[in-house]
């Protein structure tokens, strides 16, 4: 289904091909200002062709706001909102009328549905994120009220993993908070693109103000929820939260977070190896994880591959091609933990 | 919230210290005959002392179903089930009523709730799982029906990694597929409880006869439902498909899965580095998976930890102690995958 | 399904003739004290055979609560319950196999089914609303704490209307608050005992204390909420609110609700025609509503039917016979309400 | 919340007096060929101002599919649609800024929300039943290749009842298939608009083709869905199923449906004063109900209430009134109905 959340919830609708995508943000609370252009401005940061590692593509996208503000102030009814396709050439993508792209949706999206629009990826397209991003910067701006704040930033890029902060993530083109990780990333990531190739890589997110005791013991573990959140993104192929895959290999006496009370008198612990949840609940400290991204199967390469009648053919390398996807997911990555925070604070 | 599913569904109730625990699964289809010797089975495997390498505890969990049944078939009504908590001494908890162990629940739930069951870990107790087994037993025999099966091992422990499978798992006590592996594991874990700690791990799980289709691209894709599953049981810190965080260092050109035509005209794909699920939809190869344990914070140590007033305080080492869970859980990961897949094929 | 309710929840299990029946109370806020007494003082109120106007049967339930108390308090995790059945005579039911008793659930059961415990009415029995009044008598303690009281009462019996209310109607076996009124529907159901047959009739509620603002002007209108609600107990045939049916005769001037400012400045309005709802949402006066029971199909009479082979055939007479179940409805009916209100203010 | 439904859903947007309206239809089964030009038509039914008795409202809706289909078949994805509201005059309103309309959801509004865009009903005006319309013309088409037809009629307004049909009801302005009385009704909606009055009314509505066995005997009752989906359409305020409340002044021995077998073999009831529901499961009967409609509360005189600050204030007239909602409401009815059944054959 294509409704996210229970309390706050994003409805989704739209493929890249059709008139329009958009969707419905429900539950939201009343009385919120929100500054529409900073919507705009997420809308904006997952756009491709941002900068000389991507190839460019037209999609200046526009969010429209049609129901639940009035006077600048969200209503608390629903939030109806859609961003237009500019024009498609359709006559591109004749030659996918038949054929399964490797490592795309094609296949399964044929045995599920027994139809689907071949001009693009359907609803397995990362276009359809755009809508996510709207609903994410909502929930930031309620977030912030609450001293919420909601940051990820590109951890690694294949074998380059950033190392000590240095700058703003923002500042840069793979948006890698370690300066000198960053311009090697840039470098592979246009290695890589000038060989038709792609490459994958992981996002850090990082969530800070969220009061101890949020989430929930059992199946809406905190860690379950974003977990699960982040599994939704296209390309997406593994979370962990703290210590992670790491701290299979280690000793409870190692990694436990002992407590201890700050100069303010509150409980904090001294290590933060749970990543901040324990027994699926917030305990105060920052929620930290990392989003495990694929290389993306879009090669600008000919790729054999078979029609559904189980012929051989080849796919000829087409025009577009995002070698690394890494820097327009961090906003959808931001978005989910938003969406995700704001539906259980609601 | 304590439910599980949409439209086959589990929600368990209980805690480690009170009368009984127990649950109810809905939207079971009727007519469908359930071995309940099975169903114990399955029970009995998640129990603790099962081997030199735990520490026993007697537990002799014995599952008694209260509705839904008529005859040895299902009858399409929900399925109540409970199971008693054999006699606890209570007495032994009293140093716990306000003291918070290190990288446990006890915080994180008194700010959620203001009150705890200090005599237990509440529902963040792994006895808990008994009742996701016995709903993952009824659906590990509707699922066996289809055609599929549900297994998980014991990948790793500590810095233990199982390598060629040799046996079957259950053959020996840490549940791994390499008995020479198997044989070090348990040395390991030997030796880390006679320091009165723990160590971590991984469990593989391999779902095989899933058709293709199942899934769906947006926010019930089959890893997130998969992935958002097992980060609800207790410990676990990470999951990962396919290649997982491994892929994030290759190229899109290494990684795609080539589709091919087998012998009985079958679509399939010559590799399966994306663990057999394709836009969030399975492809009809084996969906595979790793979860990631961290160890567990019971120690059999003296633990500094503080008060509910912020006081240092020590908790003394107790009598009961599981070194290393994930023998335990593994019939746990294989009932939470058996709900997802029979929720989705309901 | 068999789960009511969204962020407090009952799911019920059960059937009159298995080892027991219960139910989970999910999302329950922490630190209510419950007395236990009044749990089971509601369960004793539908208990059948309280009165001379009704059979006896021998159904001295008692509830057990497994999980979710320490120390006198709920504790926010699931409360978990079961009733135990006493001793069924499964001899007595052979006859019901394969025959469909008319107007019960038999024949549609095993249309939807397949199969059926044909020993009773399976989940469409009304001994499954047993749980539904424990779930119930929680939240009237809730609620309670909130100023909000929920009371039901027999309005009519057949053509027996209660007019001025002059008792308390739990003073009488009807549970009518008209002692004229009840004496003469006790007498009408006792003739209708007699002759082995039933009669139908009318269920008033009014919820009083219930804040303005609750409720949604859409698809979780106050009035569908509760209207839903009471179509879900077995034999009700409609609901109304306010003046309901009556109202479709007048016209708008005759029937809106003109507001008022009260002595103490509060808003509120000169009559109650809405029933306390407007727009979906309640305006602070009280709720009220009716629901509209049939007569019951089980009658003590020799019925002809036909086999599920199609063949004609005849029922006979057994020994037990609810003429009337408006009184033990009448818990039933606060306790759905109570559900409903707890779980929208949860 | 905005949601309708379970694994067929209908979210919905928008307000009267913002940019557009509109929703989003999920879980919408593949491959299905839909004719817009009847979902079209279903909008042009419920519209204002189709004949002399009511007051044209210029409100020529087109909807404006934005995604899900392919070719003229729908491809499993969410269909999203909007629907442009026209020009609205909002210097009309000003008055209505703090002054609480009679019987209106102003007040409750202000209660829930805090704040409510004074220009329209917000949520709870009936022009957001045009989403539903939409929702509900997909689903019509869906049932219709499953045999299933969902026709509803006024069956009264005011005092004035239809009897024995002789007519289409789409034939007449006031959709009541008995023609006589539908002169009648046109007659007293022309003296009471004639009034700046209102009047209420009921309408019947009849599914056919629902094969037996649909529905749940519990929380989901076919009856509970049906009724509940009524009780969220604005001005509805009561609902009654076969015999509804007539059936409460009858015996048992009255009123059971006998069972037959048909000339095919088929087994059917000799009557149906269940209304084709039996233990909250359809039995292969007609379905059959009666959807009450207070008089709206949108007078077309000087009407007295209070501002939110309390003082006492008129609210003059206004130019549009439509004073029987009924023949626009019969459209909204059908779609509820639509989507209650899609939804529950999904």
């Amino acid at each position: 289904m294509n409704t996210f959340g229970k309390n706050l919830t994003l409805t989704t609708f739209g493929e890249s091909h059709g008139p329009a995508l958009g969707g419905v943000i429900d539950g939201f609370p009343p009385r919120i200002a929100i500054d529409l252009d900073r919507v705009q401005a997420e809308l904006d940061r997952r756009r491709p062709g941002q900068s000389r590692i991507t190839t460019a593509r037209n999609e200046a996208d526009r969010v429209r706001i049609l129901s639940g503000m009035f006077n600048g102030l969200t209503t608390g009814t629903p939030i109806g909102f859609i961003i237009e396709n500019s024009n498609q050439h359709s006559a591109d993508y004749e030659e996918m009328a038949h054929a399964f792209r490797p490592s795309h949706a094609d296949f399964t999206y044929q045995q599920k549905y027994g139809i689907r629009d071949y001009r693009g990826g359907g609803r397995a397209s990362a276009r359809e994120t755009a809508s996510r991003v709207v609903g994410g910067a909502f929930c930031k701006q309620l977030l912030e009220l609450k001293g919420i704040t909601v940051n990820a930033w590109t951890h690694s890029v294949g074998n380059i993993v950033a190392g000590h902060a240095d700058c703003n993530p923002e500042s840069n083109a793979v948006r890698c908070p370690d300066s000198a990780a960053a311009e090697k990333m840039i470098d592979l990531i246009s290695e890589v693109k000038n060989q038709g190739d792609t490459i994958g890589g992981i996002i850090a997110l990082r969530i800070e103000g969220v009061p101890a005791g949020v989430g929930d013991p059992l199946f809406d573990r905190l860690n379950s929820r974003l977990g699960g959140a982040m599994l939704t993104i296209p390309a997406v192929k593994g979370v962990e939260f703290g210590m992670g895959f790491d701290g299979t290999r280690r000793r409870g006496s190692e990694v436990i977070d002992e407590f201890q009370v700050d100069g303010d008198g509150h409980i904090r612990t001294a290590t933060n190896n749970s990543g901040g949840i324990q027994g699926g609940i917030s305990n105060g400290m920052p929620i930290e994880m990392r989003i495990a991204f694929k290389p993306v199967a879009t090669l600008l390469r000919d790729v054999r591959t078979i029609t559904d009648s189980g012929e051989p053919t080849t796919l000829h390398a087409r025009g577009r091609h995002d070698p690394c996807v890494l820097p327009r997911a961090v906003p959808v990555v931001e978005a989910m933990a938003a969406l995700v925070l704001a539906d259980l604070l609601r």
